[in-house]
């Protein structure tokens, strides 16, 4: 991405990317213009193209550094002592990542349609990278016996969308804490995959 | 809905609704004109008007329609014998009718935030009506002891957030068919409540 080589750099490009995040998120991506965003930051339609080339990859950059921190706190998180243990800190981990990231959560999967074919490929073999980390650990649980899944793909997949889809329902002034929530899709998790 | 009396009424209308359905999901709502919808249908502007009072009506209808067809489809399942055949029939149906309606699943999902506040009102609570009936599944399986489940409303959200997720990644030229991808979840649905 060009960045704009002086003080204010740091500070705008960090809000054009929130601004058009928030904005593509409430109205779509393809109802937005680089001058809304430009008004919403507060500077001039020419000044956007100092910091991004044009809208596309202003919504590439998004769901890029998306999959870029999710796929580097999945790194940083401890080694798990057991397919057990790693499955819990994945269920754990997912659920507040996504949850605190709604707006990004949701142009991921509704803006996928609006990424040029080279971008969407980039994207996707992220999201392919991440689902992999998880079939990988389910397929170490299968072999040891720990856990009965009869398709590790699967139910990578069908764990991943249980948990993204706290993101629909989930409010912070509901009845349970999202540390609530965390233990309660933990135990379905875990029967899920018959451990 | 406003309908013109005579005989391309049948024809017309549901032309409307399955462009404005293509192009909803296509492009998102607010980035769709009544223009291009009329366009597509291969009729003047003006003509859409006698099918639809406005673009807000044509979503609210798409929206309304789906989830009475889903209400319908359920209420005429046959009656299950007990609540673990309830969830075995009521898995493999909500697969088989999201599936079959992909366009209309996504629009549900990302044109909410578009719904004027009385039609959003109206389809959401359709949707509770929808995760009501599976709750009250899962509550009686609990109360029989034949499912274990900690919160009878998370396990249906997590049950039908796992089941719509096949639409995200199931193609019909992929390794297993729609019966076996049934079959596959049916097993994790089935472990994930304890049962």
């Amino acid at each position: 991405m060009a960045r704009k080589k002086n003080s204010s750099a740091d500070v705008t490009g960090p809000r054009i990317r929130a601004a058009a995040l928030r904005l593509f998120a409430r109205h779509g991506y393809a109802a937005v213009s680089m001058r809304q965003i430009a008004t919403d930051v507060g500077v001039q339609a020419g000044t956007l193209y100092l910091y991004t080339a044009d809208k596309q990859s202003l919504l590439f950059d998004l769901m890029h550094k998306h999959m870029q921190d999710l796929l580097a706190e999945l790194d940083a998180l401890p080694q798990a002592h057991n397919p057990l243990d790693g499955l819990e800190q994945f269920t754990r981990f997912h659920i507040r990542f996504h949850r605190a990231r709604s707006d990004a959560v949701f142009i991921s999967y509704m803006e996928l349609r609006n990424l040029e074919p080279e971008n969407f490929e980039r994207i996707e073999a992220m999201r392919r990278q991440y689902e992999a980390h998880l079939g990988s650990l389910l397929a170490r649980g299968k072999a040891e016996r720990v856990f009965d899944i009869s398709d590790t793909k699967l139910a990578a997949f069908a764990v991943i969308a249980m948990l993204t889809g706290v993101n629909t329902w989930f409010r912070e002034s509901g009845r349970l804490s999202l540390a609530a929530v965390e233990d309660i899709y933990w135990h379905m998790v875990r029967k899920a995959v018959g451990a």
